[in-house]
């Protein structure tokens, strides 16, 4: 009797197989591969959304006269970014090459077979490549966004295209693939989860050239070089996009597991992620109360962006007190910074430098001090830092990295900003900066109703 | 020994699918349906999250004096929506019916099993029911917002509740079934993926006749016919309104696929959708600046938007490349049809028949151009565009179908809105509208403090 | 043969499950928790994205001069709210405790397993802890964002900085525990799905204390008792506000599962959530045509957030037809208690009160009318209401949740608020609150260009 039911559950169990996981039935590797999918899609439209916090915060961070100029530029240079990247970008990033670029993957071609393409370093994912790309031109985009800082209120619209899109190909995706594309950084062990460096340094760094070369704004500096405040125009929409950009970071840090299994990690990157930005809205607004004695909004708004900055490349290596501390800490030295570069002549009209570039190198160099061994050994990259017992190394390694990417975008931006300026030129001329942007490089004001009445009032604009 | 230790593994065998399906354990199509409904609720959030693009758009498009009225109705006509279309619309495009409309499932009643309810065409997905309704409802509230752009700065507020009703109730559910309710033109195997026709031209049609009926607002055109700019008031807001509707598309096309397995083709679907938008922005720019001497933004917005409705036909069926092409195309198309309207007479304040009727159409034949043979097999819908060896048979059926819609909707918007002409009247008086539509129809401005200076400064309004 | 076949399937079936659940795949579980996670995830996001919402309604419904201080404060307070919540509220609110309060999960320590933590109340779901975290943070946050329109236009800074930090340590979380934490309500089987009485009840009666205690704005009222109006300065942005806000609600009551699975349920709530809210927004605006003779937008925006607090207890427990007529009844109740509040001499700026205090009661006790048993039995909580069979028991616990969670809410309000007013003050001076809380609070105005210009133009802003 037993033998006989052992015998007829062996046919069954024979079918078993075909049973569990019938025609139209998924496979559990197909249903890890969907959920890993929408999750990773969910986190690149966080991050392409956070172009609308882009626009939003430095068109409130800037005047009437240049708000549709600022907020449409937007628009634009990710339209140029993407296809740019999808040509070229995306392939030097993370095709398969050598330590400095990757060569394969151009036109994002060749990989038809959406969910099972290796590509490059990206092929541990199991995340369809479509998704991957969106994922990384968000990236890309962003990255671009923040060197459209240094070029706010004075910059021609033709170095908008041109500048946008050999900073599409030429030089984010270079060190892209340094850091995440297989390249000599990640070799090392260079810890940068989602892009401190490789995404906010670079921008900031493009950022940094571009007011160099372009000088400060009319009006910004008196004869004896002290700087006057050029407010910017409407709070609520900086505070509208900086709260947009809080939510992107949720797909900007957490997405970058490119998975969503693990055990919750990228919860737990999720966490570490808020928390730092908490503690660094609310340390520069406190830094800001005592310093100016009045609690600045500008300088709070500062302070959460810059601690986002800087827990972006430690959010999945460190204790969640730890992010509360890097978060605390950039909030605080990106203000002092931003004072500093202020009176120094540097005219940064939305402080791109200070919140991106110094808290980009903050949060890399934070990782090698605050990795713990467990977290570094659960994301595979690098050690634990010098407070957890890991010495000078990983910090040395982090030092390397800023110093690599900091000097490669600094040589690359000069020498491409220093040919526009020498040919087509990067700045409007006087009148047409100082009648707006809008006007001078798009024909229409963006508030006409507002500027027509300042105007027939007598006011300055 | 082998034959005892098979014995005993038959036991543990027999008990295998309890063990690995143990009680509070989900099976594997329930694991599928779940992921598939967390993807398609995200969509439809998306598509929902649209109706602030609209807003925006349509707001910062027009004039300040309007701006609570236009942002305010949006609203009001998506919560009628709401209740009409789950009252009766969802059925009659949705449930089990004949060629031409559903006759089952209205008030979403009798499918209380969420999770298995098979309903009419949208049985195949195993969606739950509660999600396929909101995001068949995010679409039928799109379709609205954009028929809403014809009826601009000059419509009565009875209107919108009365169109708004009729439009959701007996126009964009019948061709809703038509092509994706198995009505006659699904079963002629019409390709129109997203709804490039479905949503876009029915409401652009809606918006012309509209705008035909109601005639253009004051001061829009000179006694020589020639028209003037009546500029919309905040570059900003438009600016706003277009990234989040771009964020929108990724629910909108990615979404209809109603799953999110199949091995990733939501991302690629994602990924033509993204690249067609991108292209579109471009081209219309540069167009803009080669015609007016001025890289003009709200000619950029345009474009974008354009090649987002054109691709939502075809983001399922074309090859990337394609996509590009098809959003340009769109761009610039766009960009022309809305210069020609305009010195035709025909006032469409926020070009909604040019962005969503004309690019609908082009991006409906556009499908019947480009569709591959293995992207249609995959979809399961139609066959090879003209470039890809299919002739003109997929491209005449494409053709019908935009002719078959705007034929139907033409007629049944000129009844509905002729009646109402003839009735309650559509157009506000002209002291109405010249005091703007926040006072006349809901007596308070939106900009109450900038309107009260503006009239202290004898500025005229 | 049939015995060899066996045989070598006994092999083949003794690696079966190896073979299924190979060393990278995973398991069935671990599946179920990370579709949970993501589900989860996109819920936290969006209800923390209602910051952006609360801070764009609450700035459209004030004045010009206080608009830069109104949004950014909403930053600051929530970050305010995410350390303290993080260090205290959390362990409190859903720790293992007593009857009244938490006493485990401090700091989020001891939890380092993400995906297996067991804690406190939430251990029934498989999300990882720092999900759940984020998640109920994002109500404590709404929470506060609510009690901040009873102090609009006049409470000092440093107010907001302690009662923020009190609210979010003592108020907030002795509720929560008492309703989803395992506390007395909770034991008594109230139902609150998502929070009409646990988070707008709690945050509407701090409000209603701190628009007692500061007393009306200057202006508000004339000598004779009568309200004047204070229109808020932008509609626009408070209709984005709004529609944030309903689309942060699909993550506010679906996202209060906990999970993903259950066939579907979480998307049957979102759908009874969504017609609410519409059934609402129509309601009020029909009954301020009526009323007021015109279609007032506020009102409408205030229907539909009051239909969305209403339905935020009853979500899961009633049928679609009851989500509307509880929507509808919100819509309209809220509309005139408001009208009454104003008549009563209480200033509450953006109707904080009856927004989502009255419909936070009207939704709770509604619950204990509509609630079907067969929805109860399936959330396992409560049973059914007044018009399904269940008596008055359902509306009796209801009852007592909502005197209960009030009557603390005011005491202690009025204890914390009473002790700051009597030593640091709660409001601004009357010079400062003339010039706006921008200079004042901030030394500088949100809208500088604007301010100046209607400064130079004499106008009194």
């Amino acid at each position: 009797m037993v033998k006989k039911l052992l015998l007829a559950f062996g046919v069954m169990a024979l079918l078993f197989p075909t049973l569990a996981f019938a025609a139209d039935e998924a496979t559990i590797p197909q249903l890890q591969s969907a959920i890993d999918a929408v999750w990773v899609m969910l986190a690149a439209i966080l991050v392409i959304f956070m172009q609308a916090g882009f626009a939003l915060l430095e068109a409130g961070s800037t005047r009437m006269k240049n708000a549709g100029h600022v907020a449409g530029k937007t628009i634009l240079t990710f339209g140029l970014c993407a296809i740019a990247f999808w040509a070229v970008g995306f392939g030097f990033a993370f095709g398969d090459g050598n330590a400095f670029f990757g060569t394969t993957g151009f036109f994002v071609t060749g990989l038809e077979d959406q969910a099972t393409a290796a590509f490059g370093s990206l092929s541990a994912s199991d995340v369809p490549i479509g998704i991957k790309f969106l994922f990384q031109l968000a990236f890309a985009g962003v990255s671009l966004a923040i060197a459209w800082g240094g070029f706010a209120e004075r910059a021609k619209l033709p170095v908008y295209f041109i500048f946008g899109i050999l900073f599409t190909v030429v030089i984010y995706p270079i060190v892209a693939h340094w850091v995440w594309g297989g390249g000599w950084l990640s070799k090392l062990g260079m810890q940068d989860f989602a892009g401190s460096t490789v995404v906010h340094l670079q921008g900031a760094t493009a950022a940094l050239v571009a007011t160099i070369l372009l000088k400060p704004r009319i009006g910004k500096y008196n004869k004896d070089k002290t700087p006057n405040l050029i407010p910017g125009h409407n709070q609520v929409l900086s505070v509208l996009g900086v709260i947009i950009l809080w939510i992107g970071w949720f797909g900007f840090n957490p997405g970058s597991t490119l998975s969503a299994m693990g055990d919750g990690f990228f919860g737990y990157i999720a966490l570490t992620t808020n928390m730092a930005a908490a503690a660094g809205g609310v340390a520069a607004l406190i830094i800001s109360w005592m310093y100016f004695g009045k609690a600045d909004i500008p300088s709070m708004l500062n302070g959460v962006l810059a601690a986002l900055v800087a827990i972006t490349a430690a959010c999945a290596f460190v204790d969640t007190w730890a992010a509360i501390v890097i978060g605390a800490v950039a909030g605080i030295v990106t203000f002092f910074t931003a004072q500093w570069f202020e009176r120094a002549g540097i005219d940064d009209p939305i402080y791109a430098f200070s919140v991106h570039g110094i808290a980009g190198i903050w949060g890399t160099l934070s990782t090698g001090l605050f990795a713990t061994p467990e977290l570094s050994a659960k994301v595979g990259v690098g050690g634990a830092g010098l407070f957890y017992g890991g010495g000078l190394h990983q910090l040395g390694i982090q030092a390397l990295g800023v110093f690599g990417a900091l000097a490669f975008v600094l040589v690359l931006s000069f020498i491409i900003l220093g040919i526009l300026k020498a040919t087509v030129g990067l700045r409007v001329t006087e009148e047409e900066e100082i009648i707006g942007l809008d006007l001078s490089e798009h024909g229409s004001y963006g508030y006409p109703e507002q500027m027509k009445k300042a105007a027939q009032n007598g006011v300055s604009v």
